[in-house]
């Protein structure tokens, strides 16, 4: 049969890993996970498909152009841009069986239809916690999720990195003494383009939406630099207005239990520039760089929102959380050169049997593995040793095992380090505690 | 601000899960996931959204129908119904850098947009294992695809389970033997039907094709029963034609491998009624059914294929693979009472501070943390202590550590085991070695 053939690639701005990067991916996201985990955030995984109505509830914006929707029946559908719509929708529709504050992580795929360009994805994975409180939320919650992003990164082992963080009351109320509290929106989208965008760029886009002298005063409050100590004490002075007030007095008392939940000081400071684009923040607000690439952008973004899911239910449900793009920063990681993708396989070791009867090397393999290691066989035994070993070599699995008749006979088998090339003969009842 | 609200709801066919019940679906998953790497599979993720034109390469049938489609800009995009496909397409696109046999395993969600009903969804996990050969590919391999789903059930513990395995060229055999070689498709089709569908339903079907006799001798044939041994030496004895001879041998080095794998003979089982409604299976097949819980139909299922890409590449590409269904078999599993979900959260300890400073208590929380230990910390200290231990009794978190001043100026918390109510004053040191 002739089959006429389409051509195999995928869509532009969608990542697809090779094994190596693959393994080394789910490394990185298995971290994640497993962090999430011991703060005692719980799984949760809601559909990719959801109604349009529900996605778009809150219309507008960026999100209507780049939201995949679309139609199957009668059926008006999309596929979720984000996790934390979702997240509003399962609380508001479960809020009777949950207990609050509600902890959740979610790690998925989102999808945004955005114009293609270098380093910006259409399917990307979102890893995202949130606690979410039933009217309150006690403000510990926004020192704990600091602690959890230092844990993270910790764990990821990705070099330095500095947690910025400030509060929206303290923007805002800056913004209302100089007026203009009703382009606060605008003003903080355009704040949020530092440090990508500079100076005078921001000067220049300020300039569209107030007068030299206020985009002066905002430039000259942002610039204010120190550590958290020298930061607190300076705004603690200024006191401009009674929310501004509010929020250094959050930002305070974030910041001094930040420290007791183990982040060291250098890895969070208090930063005026930080303002986030998204308008549903109210207080804390986070960033995440990596001290030696600031190119690569923040690696994890959050805050504190007073009302989650207006938009499904009248219950106030105020929260706090962050998230991270890994889709993009495994992107980046891998440019910078911080991850290799070296290992093709997770074997650790391939077992290479010399002769036809495999009763004995699929008996190691079996016991192996009952030990929890992971192990191949290289079936054939009409293809040449060398084939097998430059197999292992290209795979990077870091032991050969070799059985044959003679070995057997021994109760033994060969086995090669392949990075030094070292053999060893070695007794098969001691393979197993050799890799424990 | 007044907003108007949209009703909180998913679609129907859409699986979303409580957080209790999430950890269980995840606990599965990440035992099949394991099991797979044990084997040496390496993970693969391909995107969601693919071009029409590769996931309809093959045109007809029901996946055209059931397939969600749809336009952004000039694309024709699908999302993925099954990962078969995608492998295929991947394999056919990286084939260069490739080591074969190329063994992936990939765990995600696929999508059909079928009639909605109880059971059935239309988006689930699936859960696929493949081995891919250059050209050819030694039938070892279909020995150790059994191998690897009787570990992952027996890891998965859900009871008494079996692997029934069959040949696709005895049935393709006897079909060319009766005259029917041309139906083949149609009757395998039927035949897949069992155990769902009776007897007196499959030879009313099977008669649509054939007449009284021939579809008689189907039925006789798929009826022979016995253990494997019994099953190979009739199927021997019948000799039907060269085909049906092949796939006999195939079939008993298979049983025989699939023995030398450990899998224990009461887990494998020859079963002629075994046919698969796919056609690109060529010789072996499996089906895996729970012993107790016939009703809920085969939860793995795989078999060879001569030539996985054809519709991307000229390239010859023998496989054999198996596939887990997890959101269907979670359902069922659930719905037959082996699947409780009775912890709400991961957390093995919930830390309670009795105090305003949280020093100590973030101090020892951070310490289990650093062990391994998924510990949450209930925040407030104008909440009730009857309501924390509520919380932790809601939750299903084991163990609660009272930590008041009293206790902190010795050193001390108080530990309560949730289950058994038993209280203990334990050394703040010693919290960590106790749960590791």
């Amino acid at each position: 049969m002739i089959v006429k053939k389409v051509q195999p690639r995928i869509l532009p701005g969608f990542m697809e890993l090779m094994p190596a990067d693959q393994i080394e991916f789910n490394r990185l996201r298995d971290i994640i996970r497993g962090t999430f985990e011991l703060f005692g955030f719980a799984p949760m995984d809601t559909p990719i498909i959801e109604k349009s109505e529900i996605l778009l509830a809150k219309a507008g914006g960026e999100t209507e152009k780049q939201i995949y929707r679309f139609k199957k029946g009668d059926n008006d559908l999309a596929l979720r841009f984000d996790l934390t719509v979702p997240l509003a929708r399962f609380v508001a529709q479960n809020y009777n069986s949950l207990a609050f504050p509600f902890k959740r992580y979610q790690i998925g795929k989102v999808f945004r239809g955005e114009r293609a360009q270098k380093g910006r994805f259409r399917e990307f994975y979102q890893c995202d916690i949130d606690v979410i409180g039933d009217g309150e939320l006690s403000l510990l919650n926004d020192a704990e999720i600091p602690a959890v992003i230092y844990t993270v990164f910790k764990n990821l082992n990705l070099g330095e990195f500095i947690i910025k963080i400030n509060n929206r009351k303290i923007l805002n109320g800056y913004f209302a003494a100089l007026g203009i509290a009703d382009k606060s929106t605008d003003i903080l989208r355009i704040l949020d383009k530092f440090p990508k965008i500079n100076r005078d760029t921001i000067l220049e886009e300020l300039l569209s939406f107030t007068d030299n002298k206020t985009a002066g005063k905002i430039l000259e409050f942002i610039d204010i630099k120190g550590d958290n100590e020298a930061m607190l004490a300076i705004l603690k002075n200024l006191a401009v207005n009674e929310i501004f007030n509010n929020g250094v007095q959050e930002l305070e008392q974030v910041v001094q239990n930040v420290k007791k939940f183990k982040v060291p000081d250098e890895n969070i400071a208090i930063d005026l520039t930080i303002a986030r684009g998204f308008d549903y923040y109210t207080g804390t607000i986070y960033e995440t760089f990596l001290k030696n690439y600031p190119e690569i952008g923040s690696i994890c973004s959050g805050g504190r929102f007073d009302n989650l899911a207006e938009y499904y239910t009248d219950k106030k449900l105020p929260g706090v959380g962050a998230s991270i793009g890994l889709t993009r920063l495994f992107y980046q990681l891998k440019k910078a050169g911080l991850i290799k993708g070296e290992r093709k396989s997770l074997s650790k070791i391939l077992i290479v049997p010399l002769m036809e009867d495999l009763t004995v090397p699929l008996q190691v393999a079996a016991q192996l593995r009952e030990n929890s290691i992971a192990v191949e066989i290289y079936f054939g035994t009409d293809i040449k040793l060398k084939k097998k070993f430059s197999y292992a070599d290209k795979m990077k699995i870091p032991y050969v095992a070799v059985i044959g008749e003679e070995e057997i006979d021994k109760g033994m088998i060969t086995l090669k380090e392949m990075a030094t090339g070292k053999q060893e003969l070695i007794q098969i009842e001691e393979l197993a505690n050799k890799f424990k």
